[in-house]
């Protein structure tokens, strides 16, 4: 048996993240990437635009024919034709000249502004028939002076040629995705998602699809730990069921490392159980126990190990504990792992006011489900009472309020920051 | 043509909000159900455990036989067994008498209380040698009185029978999926997850996978808007681009109809595609024109109709103002269809102060694109300048502040609220 390593979590997280080495990368197709994490910088193979394009309906004229314009003082424009959607066009604009252009246009030769269709006299009635290759010039009265690059997007305006678009690091979101299809790139490399395997084992624990005997009990933690490993964007591996034995464990906490990057036993609470948990960690080959308890409640027994480059984590038997211990430590693993550079605003929290006492033991770092109730004085946290072997006080809950070592208790009307599920 | 209705973007929410429609529902097994919600209120089928359970590892007891130890003056109880884990158990307590048994076990009759095995003078080291059947009774002393309850929990005291368990209207989240293995349910009613047609239309706009000729530009909504879809939860269908045609879009926004909850039509920001898209809207049997036209920016040509139970929208061409018309019309709508009773605090908002004076237009509500900074003086949100046509400008940003209808700007070092992405 190896040293009791009873450590805090910021001990545990420090080590954890020092020890991370990124998982492999992958290339994703730019619309199943979505949530991914990028694992190199993204440069941009064009300008976008590559061409000078009206970003409003009205009429592309050089800016400097507009000066002093206003509606008691117009300027004439001649209008020499039209630019078609989606088309280049060989009119060039000279002065005194305008081209009738729709949002979107490619702009005409010596074009450096639009004036939008609302600041001329010109009636967008007449727009179905079209001033283009018309026999009588049409003039314009413009109530409204332009500067260059008003109403346009130049070429590159949006996204220059080269330039860095996106970080390797960055969780990819939609408007992201977006501007990966705009400069014309359709796959991207991501991280890999790191596979997670759940091992439960407990004599007393049954599927959920089989009717308890007497002292049985329906396995509750595969399936949660499961939910948050997908939310976390891992990939959960459900194990079988395995009893209270050194070698079934053994074998099985094996198969799970060929194809897993993170295993999770999940116990058995009882002394027992861990004892059985945590000889199988210990023996496998190269493991170095990393924290064997950890002062939090709940979640106090966990088992941290790593093995080469993979994770074993011995998971509490109590189904709060083990929420609150994958909460702590595992889906950070699994964000470092996937290389995400999660900025700590990023984090799902909101602050409400304690609505009771809550005292605590400052021995430990306490987490305290709460759910929060909105009220005329704001947001209020109501903790939620009940013993943490109770799945229900999660399902009753609708977040934690982290009581730091060194605090006795929170007071009523105190503010707190509660971190949503 | 119909009569231009622009609306506030409250006056478009509201009335969306009062035409929607339930979708209907549809059984999944409770793993995909993570995410989805509940179309029926949940009630256990059974109790939580269906045994008295120990929720450490020590002795089962009569409480009363603790009363008034400490460990000046500890009680002295005979072990007259061990409980075995995942098995009934015929020993019975008596008084003065006791039953080793482990987190987890089934306590044996006439027990109420189980005291810690700290709480005692048994080594644990002792455990392998299993007192079960000794010849030699064992004596404990214990050192700390228990209540009855202590330790244990009750039948059904996580889940009573008939309970409800979870509520119609509720996300399904991985503590709930826990719950619900736990007492055996293995499949629920859910919403069925609407889907969304995108229509892209616009004669400039080419596929991503195209070189782009002079004035062609690629399709960057069609991207964007699925990725929000996916991430609302809902089934996006992305449609072959449209050009500017009436005869051509109307059978696309027919065959959409065919198969989806709602349609995209992903403009074209000019007068001409959005008259397009309007007459085909209107030529829709039964469509009813909610908005044409909202009085925000940007967003502001954004045209809403339903017809019998689906929902077109005329999103505008703009990148940015597409995004924002989705997050304030068709996200809500979307989780509105799909039975979401989302709280206020659980949209993802920070607070932070604005690090520069803005100004809006009374006149409409401005939604200002922001980059967040974390200083020593807390979370910054910077202003992301750039005109509304640059999808970079949403690369660039980590949320939005709403400036409402009425204000005329913001001051440097106000405090804002950032609607995250």
């Amino acid at each position: 048996m190896q040293f009791f390593k009873v450590k805090t979590s910021e001990e545990l997280r420090d080590e954890l993240q020092s020890l991370v080495k990124l998982l492999d990368s992958e290339i994703s197709g730019i619309e199943p990437a979505l949530g991914r994490v990028l694992a190199t910088d993204v440069h941009s193979p064009v300008d976008l635009p590559d061409f000078n394009r009206s970003i409003m309906d009205g009429f592309a004229v050089r800016a400097r024919d507009t000066f002093g314009a206003s509606a008691s003082s117009p300027a004439y424009l001649k209008v020499i034709g039209e630019v078609l959607m989606g088309e280049t066009t060989t009119l060039k604009v000279s002065t005194g000249e305008a081209v009738k252009i729709a949002t979107g246009g490619m702009l005409p030769a010596n074009a450096d502004a639009v004036v939008m269709v609302e600041d001329t006299d010109y009636e967008m009635a007449e727009s179905k028939s079209s001033p283009s290759n018309s026999q009588d010039d049409i003039l314009i009265e413009v109530t409204k002076a332009v500067a260059p690059g008003d109403n346009i997007v130049r070429i590159g305006e949006d996204v220059r040629q080269s330039q860095k678009l996106l970080s390797k690091g960055h969780q990819l979101r939609p408007q992201d995705i977006g501007a990966l299809a705009g400069v014309g790139i359709l796959e991207v490399e991501v991280y890999r998602q790191p596979t997670v395997a759940i091992i439960p084992t407990g004599d007393e624990i049954i599927p959920p699809n089989e009717t308890p005997k007497p002292g049985q009990i329906r396995d509750i933690n595969s399936y949660s730990l499961a939910g948050l490993v997908r939310q976390t964007g891992g990939i959960p591996i459900r194990f079988s069921l395995i009893p209270d034995n050194h070698t079934a464990l053994q074998e099985s906490v094996r198969e799970a490392l060929k194809t897993s990057d993170v295993v999770l036993i999940s116990g058995g609470s009882s002394v027992g159980t861990r004892d059985v948990a945590l000889d199988v960690i210990a023996g496998i080959d190269g493991a170095q126990i990393l924290a064997h308890g950890v002062s939090i409640r709940p979640g106090k027994p966990v088992i941290a190990a790593i093995a080469r480059d993979k994770y074993i984590f011995g998971m509490p038997g109590n189904p709060v504990s083990a929420m609150v211990v994958f909460e702590l430590f595992v889906k950070s693993l699994l964000q470092w792992l996937s290389g995400l550079q999660q900025p700590n605003w990023d984090i799902k929290s909101v602050k409400a006011k304690l609505n009771t006492n809550f005292s605590s033991d400052a021995g430990r770092e306490d987490y305290v489900r709460v759910r929060l109730i909105e009220t005329a004085d704001g947001l209020m946290a109501e903790p939620v009472l009940g013993k943490s072997a109770l799945i229900s006080t999660m399902v009753k809950a609708d977040g934690t309020v982290k009581i730091p070592i060194g605090v006795e208790g929170l007071e009523a009307g105190e503010e707190v920051t509660v971190f949503l599920f």
